[in-house]
């Protein structure tokens, strides 16, 4: 689509310096731009791609305009006004509403007549698929599970009985919703699977990732509360709640009844333990083992950059003999008479 | 299902602390149960919940049985005594038999006539579908596929060829049985594919989780034996054994030809290399590098719990500075004639 | 298929020793192989095997040769040159061309003659299938996306609008490829989605595993060049560039903007963060955390391994406890008039 900056100031609020009547068409990195392009700086490690940029505009923030060579859009926020320019230079184009014949729809489903269900897609019985909702090719809902108005599922999505996904919510493919947790009672040297007789609630402006999966409860519901991000294959397990606007990086696993808050940014590849509570927001960084309840809002870590791999087994191998260290340094201050046993009881 | 008190007792061995003939017909918390409800008490944490629970009734184990203010249902496992009740309220409604209209089915497969196969499958050539089993609606299934009576491939289940799911297996949606494993030959700069020619073989009354991958052997199979527990989004390699009644959580991943023994539990997160051997009756707790064999049952860990993030910096900093301290340490030793040059020698 | 030593020697280059006319029909391992089986030796770990085996032949290089109790086909490099007579006795057989009739095809792509759609697959507008290309059963192809000559999707790959799989590229069931990558602006405590407007350029050659996913990029292409390998459930982040024939291992998540080199081996369960460079040929070992950029070849790690849970806990607790030990240490040093005050000053 084809804007003038004079209209994207005014929509979006920039203060524009430069000429109004100028078109934009399209986004682009700074160094790639071209005169029709947008571009964004939202890192103070790019300034030097701004000086040379040859882009339409740049939506920057005030203290970095004055370095701009082209036309610029101010705002406080560049990183949120370029999302919205770019929605608006790029519409997305909803399919159009209908049934696509191959599709296999239980007649005691119900699908509003305004929603899409793509080619090949199964949806079963008392299914109930809300306005402009899409269903996008290849996905399957089993029973009773409903899409709220304006959801949309891309392709491929599964999700179990009874499912909930919340309106404007948008699901990448793969992503299974609804699967059985992970719940067993050890018996007699074998397992004797539990039953998970609850569900999912997807809220309303949530975004799920490819391959991500989230378990149905095992007697209450799962639930991941309004504008949660989930990135790619990602597990939740059951009976685990995501507070709203929560943000979760890939390949993250979460045990089942683990309570996470609000507004919590939860990084890569992290390990969070079952039946934990981590309060509103907390930043945990990427490959952290949470092994414990989080009451206090901050940054928490416990990933080991790398090392050269010889300078690793080195420091290995100390790490190993800790414990050692401690003792040959215990007894130079016993002898020495700096040693107080009351710490060294503890310690042990 | 409505069951009552007495009939539970009767049929699960319980000691009926109660009215045998009040009815029960779901499952609930103890905190969020009503007196239609069963709830259970598997953990003294939730000791306080039982005190006010206004369930139907609890399943516990004598030890708790004094502190039911409603009735009880008394036994030695109360966790594996609730899954079998649970399993009684909740019975598994299984499709009706017969191949829907819609799936693609080779001429020569052989389905049994007792056997659902769903909307949009694919059955190829020479698959054998046994009594009973439920081969849910997207699942593809190559070549000579086998799929045991009762066995229930819930939906969107794909099997290589020649995999073989033992009877009453259960596989959760997005599962990929007998893909590839990644073997490759470093050639000249470049990498060559080695054939995977073995298969996978799942035995009896295994789970299978959401988007788990396990893939084929390289020549012999890669072999899960009856009644493994894996979770979701787990990674098995090729030619890995996993021993009968070992549970696996989820995000877990274990590389090629490794042999796991019986009776194991694997965390979640969990990475284990090629080529090891685990004995039986191992658990790894989360997060754990499993980088060598384990001989001997117990419990093995190498997980580090979270701290804040300022905290974790300064104690990173000073592990990477070990060696320093180390080195400090044996002056000082060398200084006060307490080092012992032997140790010194071994050490670096 | 049938071959004859002599005829595999030639093909080959390898040197035979043994009798020429003898005939093999399949490949096994040294311990399970008959006379009509080919086995080979690349570690000499195996060596018992060796000579022990009754295979027909076995590849081994000139090292080993004077320990094979069988017929040798000599060579420089067996693990390569077994892969490649594993081939040739198990020859792929792929689909014959044609549509099947099941699947949906827009009246807008172009398959080539050649090519093969298997049952129950979506191939949306203006898609390209080239010669020979294979589109197994419930793939899903967005608009626009391009399948390259001999490529192969092998089941339900999905594939976004614009995405480019590379000639004789192989995706295996589960993969998505071009889903939107996980980009949000923070504005007024939500999330506003970025738009993702980018695609995905896989190259030639390339192996793509189970349930691996692949983002588009925010604004240019996700890159994966010639020849790469990527094993299962793998996560690679939005505009990540990975170098020709870098191969990475199975749960391992790559975040956004990272550039790896060429000729890499990333292990599994590695944690790559975002905005980095690694150069050509660096190793990094499996579970390491990659957090800062890396300049030199050679091999990086940051994985513990795994100790008895006791020893691991107490290993644990004197780790949380550096810095005391570290103070202890600095004390005793001052005490003993041995302090560097610029290292201590450095140090905090």
């Amino acid at each position: 689509m084809t804007i003038s900056l004079g209209e994207l100031a005014v929509r979006f609020g920039c203060e524009l310096r430069g000429d109004p009547d100028a078109l934009v068409d399209s986004v682009a990195t700074l160094g790639e731009a071209h005169d029709r392009a947008v571009a964004f700086l939202a890192d103070s490690r790019h300034r030097r791609a701004l000086e040379r940029t040859r882009a339409g505009a740049v939506v920057l923030d005030p203290d970095s305009a004055a370095g701009c060579p082209v036309a610029a859009l101010v705002c406080p926020n560049p990183r949120a006004t370029y999302a919205r320019i770019a929605a608006a230079l790029y519409p997305t184009v909803r399919p159009a509403p209908g049934i696509h014949p191959s599709a296999v729809i239980s007649p005691e489903a119900r699908v509003d007549p305004t929603a899409h269900v793509g080619p090949l897609a199964v949806v079963g019985a008392h299914c109930v698929i809300g306005a402009r909702a899409v269903v996008g090719p290849h996905c399957s809902l089993a029973e009773q599970a409903r899409v709220d108005e304006e959801a949309w599922l891309v392709a491929r999505v599964t999700l179990g009985p009874g499912v909930v996904v919340g309106a404007r919510t948008l699901v990448h493919p793969g992503a299974v919703i609804g699967s059985d947790g992970f719940g067993f009672a050890a018996d007699a040297g074998a397992w004797v699977k539990v039953p998970q007789v609850g569900s999912v609630r997807i809220g309303p402006d949530v975004e799920i990732g490819a391959n991500t999966t989230i378990d149905r409860g095992a007697i209450d519901d799962t639930v991941i509360e309004e504008g949660v991000k989930l990135d790619n294959l990602i597990q939740v397990g059951h009976n685990v709640r995501i507070g709203a606007h929560t943000a979760v990086a890939g390949c993250t696993g979460i045990s089942g009844s683990t309570v996470i808050g609000r507004h919590c940014m939860i990084g890569g590849a992290v390990s969070i333990g079952g039946w934990l509570t981590i309060c509103d927001g907390v930043t945990v960084t990427g490959t952290t083992m949470v092994s414990r309840s989080i009451t206090a809002p901050g940054v928490y870590s416990s990933g080991i950059p790398l090392e050269e791999a010889r300078v690793w087994r080195r420091l290995v191998a100390r790490f190993k003999r800790l414990s050692s260290l401690h003792d040959r340094l215990t007894a130079l201050e016993r002898m020495l008479g700096r040693h107080d046993d009351a710490e060294g009881a503890h310690d042990d």
